[in-house]
Order: C-alpha cells, then structure tokens, then sequence
C-alpha cells in the first residue's frame, strides 16, 4: 500500500478558493488527510495568492483541467457562479470522482446539478459548514474555521452511501461535526436563523444610513448596535445571491417575522404592557438558554 | 479649605444603585472626586451587596433621609420607576441640589418631573449615558463602563449653567465624553439607534422561539446570529419601560425601517438584483465605515 493510497482524498480539486474553501484546504492539510489540493476558479491573482499562502498545491483557470483526475471535487463559489461551474464540469468529472458543494441555499443547487448533468449524479453530496466570518478571500482563511461547527449534509435519493460518507469524513477531518437533514428542511431552517438575521442587519444600517441625519445618528451608536449590525458587513454578492437561491423560504420566514413584529408594535401603540413584557421576557429565556454567557 | 470642599462633590446621592448606577458610583470613587456616596432604593438586599462591594458608603430606603444634605441626586432607577422617586423627594430635595438622571427616554423623564415638582427645577439637569451590557444589578458593575463613551445631556431653558456644568464634570471624571442635544433629537436619535435594535432582536429571537421546530432551529444558529441576537438578553423590563417611555419615537423609527424592509421584500420577490445589491453594499459602506474592525 502506497502512502497516497492510505490518504483520505489523494487528490482533492477546490474550485473557488476563497473564505470558505481555503479554510478547508489549510484544515484537510493540517490533518495530513489530502495529498495534492488543485485551486481552481477564475481569478488567477486570488489563486495565486492562494498558492503563496501554501493553501493549494496547484492551480488551473480551466476548469476541465482542474478536475482531471480528482478523487473529490468542492464547489466553494458563491450561489450566484455555481450553475456555470456544474455546467462546464459536467462532461469532464472523473468516473467516481465524488462532488459536493458548500452552499447556504440547497435547494437551488440541487435543481442546477440536476440542470447541468442532467440528472443527479449518484456521487453529488450537497453540503453546507455553518461557520464564515463577515470576512471573504483566501486571506482571511485559517485551519480552525470549521472546528467544532456544524456541517449540514443534504443527500438526495440518488446519493450513493460511500459518496455519502466520505464527505463526512472530510468534514470530521476538518473538526467540523456532521448531520444530515432533508433540503427542503435545510433551506428553512437557514432562512429563519441566518439568511433572516442578515437581511434584516442589512435593511436596518442602510435606513439608518438614508436618514438626512445619518452621520449624527451613527456618532451615538452603542456597543450594542455594533453587534447587532456586524452581519451587515457581509459581503453584498454572496448574500444577494443567497436571497436569490433561497428566496421561497426567506420570504416566507420575512413574513413571519414581520407578522411578529406588528403585533409588538400593536402592544407598544396599545399600552399593552403585559403582551410587549411577554413577548421580551420569552425572547430573553430563549437567547440566554442557547448560549450561556 | 477642607478637604471636602475640594471634592468635585461632596456628598452624592444615587438612587437605584445597578449597573449604571453603581457604575458611575464606583467610577467617581476611583477619581477621587466624591466624597460620601449614598445609595438608595426599594430593595434592601441589593443596598447591601452595594455595601459589601464597597459601591456605596451608606444607604437609605427612604428617600427623604437619602437626599437630605446631598450636593448631587442622581436618578438611576428604570424608567418606569422614575416618576414615584421624583414625586417622593420633590419636596425634599436640599436648595441648590443638583438633580439628574440616566434614562434612556428624555422626553418622559422631562414630563414626570415637571409633573412631580410643578416646574422644571432649575438644577435639573437631564442626562442619558450611552453605555451599557446587556446584564444589569450592581454585581454587574465597573468602573469603566463610561470610559471613552458617550454621555448625551438634555439642559432645558430652566436648567442652570452652573448645574449643567458640575454633571458635565461629574460624566467627564467617570471617562466619558459629555455632548448636549434637544430633548426631542436625542429621543429619535436613540430610537434610532438603540431602541429600535433591541425591538427588532427581541421580535426576531421571540419569532423562532414560537416556531414547532425551535429546538431545532436554535441549534443550526451560528456565530452571526449569537452576535445579532445578544441584545435580546438585556432586561425585559427595562426595555418594556424604553418602549412605553420613547413609545412616539420609536413607532416612527419602527415604520421607517418596515418600509424599508417592504421595499427589500420587493426587491427580492421581483428578482430586483439591483435593488438588493444597492441595498447590501450601502448598508456594508456604512457598517464598515463606522467600525473599522
């Protein structure tokens, strides 16, 4: 038995190299689990950079030649630039080769595999790791990222078991912890704890920022509004992209908040001391039971 | 001269000694600029953990025996308890004392005194520490919590130069930065700012809390919601107290922000890609201008 023979993935192709999929290569390297990292992608400069940060081994813009040969190909690009990637590996993924992705959405990712190879491969896992910064590029990647965070796989019908469980064990390598859940059920669930949080961050600093006295309202902004605000520093693209992959189940979790909402305006306009109490008192014993601080 | 008469104040009074409260006490202590502190409120057992930590000096429970001989009064209690301590030492408080308070809400507090003294009294003078943590009660407090933030103060027509100048001087030993605003710009100012996070944290926390699967959906909540949602572990009653207090502001400051929001909602239903993008890089161009992180 060769020492390549006894990794995990002897040859493992990231296409898009940034936050997220450097992250995993510097974890998969530091856990000695892969053998050579091919960086693909379109931006030769970031892929260089990559190259010098010792992220990957090598590097290709085409993205035929940088699949060649792979034991397991990761979709690491934002939402938005996915479908143009399955469509032009499509023809090319090497028989076995087995395919995930790291969207946030699963649903619309799923439907474009299905688009670009005209069924589901039965070796596509697709997957989503909870963990980012509000940061993006390859430089801002590091080996902990996914330590002890989540990684929600959503395997389809199609999905062969050992396709299945060696992504798993990718992710494990990557000290990330793994479930699997149905993608339907993935989109909602994400909708209503990050994509929500996000947009309403993001509707929240550009009202404040359209305000004719804008520069004075943020001079007295507090540690809290800090906080609250910093996933309004995400970047723009990748969260416009995931309001366009999952917007079914973020519109319908922009609702029910919503809803929510008027019903507290309701009690504040009302006096209803007792409903606006309840309702803060509730929120309180739910956020301070989840973490413990 | 004596020793006392070179302190900055002699002999301060603060009523409901919490986390702002105890705060400011042990921050004056530590700059050597007060001389007896007493503190005074409805719960005994909090006086004397203030005691034990060494906050205050003495204490009272009546009010009456609390502002005899004070130099300076200061009203930390929420704002809901305002009024009745306005209306127990309106006709107690020494001639010349200076009184002040820390309420989140000016508006309100400007009502209930006038309506406890039957006029503005001269040495009021209105105050509002921008600071904070989402704990409260004495054990919670430091004396740096005012260090390098802001404090707004609210001086009316009535108010004396000289008043207005020792609570300036009072924040400023404390470490914080003293600016003077209308009654009514610092409430839309903060409804802005403060008030209206808290309500959208709150909501959006209570909002998943009464979803079937919230168990569930609590556990895939990552980094950027635990940040989003700090907030909403902050005093239920204190925050139902702000509501009621700046109630008028803060529907306004509500309404703009779900007009905003409906705008967003439209944006992506209509696949606007656009409209959301400029909506996200605005709102990341102000974030990431006001913090640079």
């Amino acid at each position: 038995m060769t020492l390549e023979r006894s990794l995990l993935i002897p040859r493992l192709c990231i296409i898009g190299v940034g936050l997220i999929g450097g992250s995993l290569a510097r974890a998969l390297k530091e856990a000695a689990c892969v053998g050579e990292v091919i960086g693909a992608g379109r931006h030769e400069a970031s892929l260089q950079k990559a190259m010098e940060l010792g992220v990957i081994d090598r590097y290709a813009t085409d993205l035929r030649m940088a699949v060649a040969n792979a034991d397991v190909v990761v979709v690491a690009v934002p939402l938005g630039a996915m479908y143009p990637v399955f469509a032009a590996i499509a023809d090319y993924l090497p028989s076995g080769c087995v395919l995930t992705d790291v969207g946030s959405a699963k649903g619309s990712v799923v439907d474009e595999v299905r688009r670009a190879f005209g069924r589901i491969p039965p070796t596509f896992v697709p997957g989503h790791p909870i963990a980012g910064t509000e940061k993006s590029g390859v430089e801002s990647s590091f080996a902990e990222l996914f330590r002890h965070r989540r990684v929600i796989l959503t395997p389809l019908a199609e999905t062969e078991a050992q396709a299945h469980d060696l992504i798993q064990r990718m992710w494990e390598a990557a000290g990330a912890e793994v479930v699997d859940m149905g993608v339907r059920h993935h989109d909602e669930v994400l909708a209503a704890t990050s994509h929500l949080p996000h947009v309403l961050a993001y509707a929240l600093v550009d009202t404040l920022a359209r305000l004719d006295d804008r520069a004075e309202i943020f001079r007295y902004a507090a540690g809290g509004f800090r906080d609250f605000t910093r996933i309004a520093s995400s970047d723009p693209v990748m969260w416009h992209d995931i309001c366009v992959a999952n917007q079914g189940a973020l519109l319908a979790a922009i609702e029910q908040f919503t809803r929510h909402l008027d019903r507290l305006v309701e009690a504040i306009n009302s006096g209803d001391s007792k409903a606006v109490l309840d309702i803060f008192r509730r929120a309180k014993h739910a956020r301070d039971n989840l973490y413990r601080e």
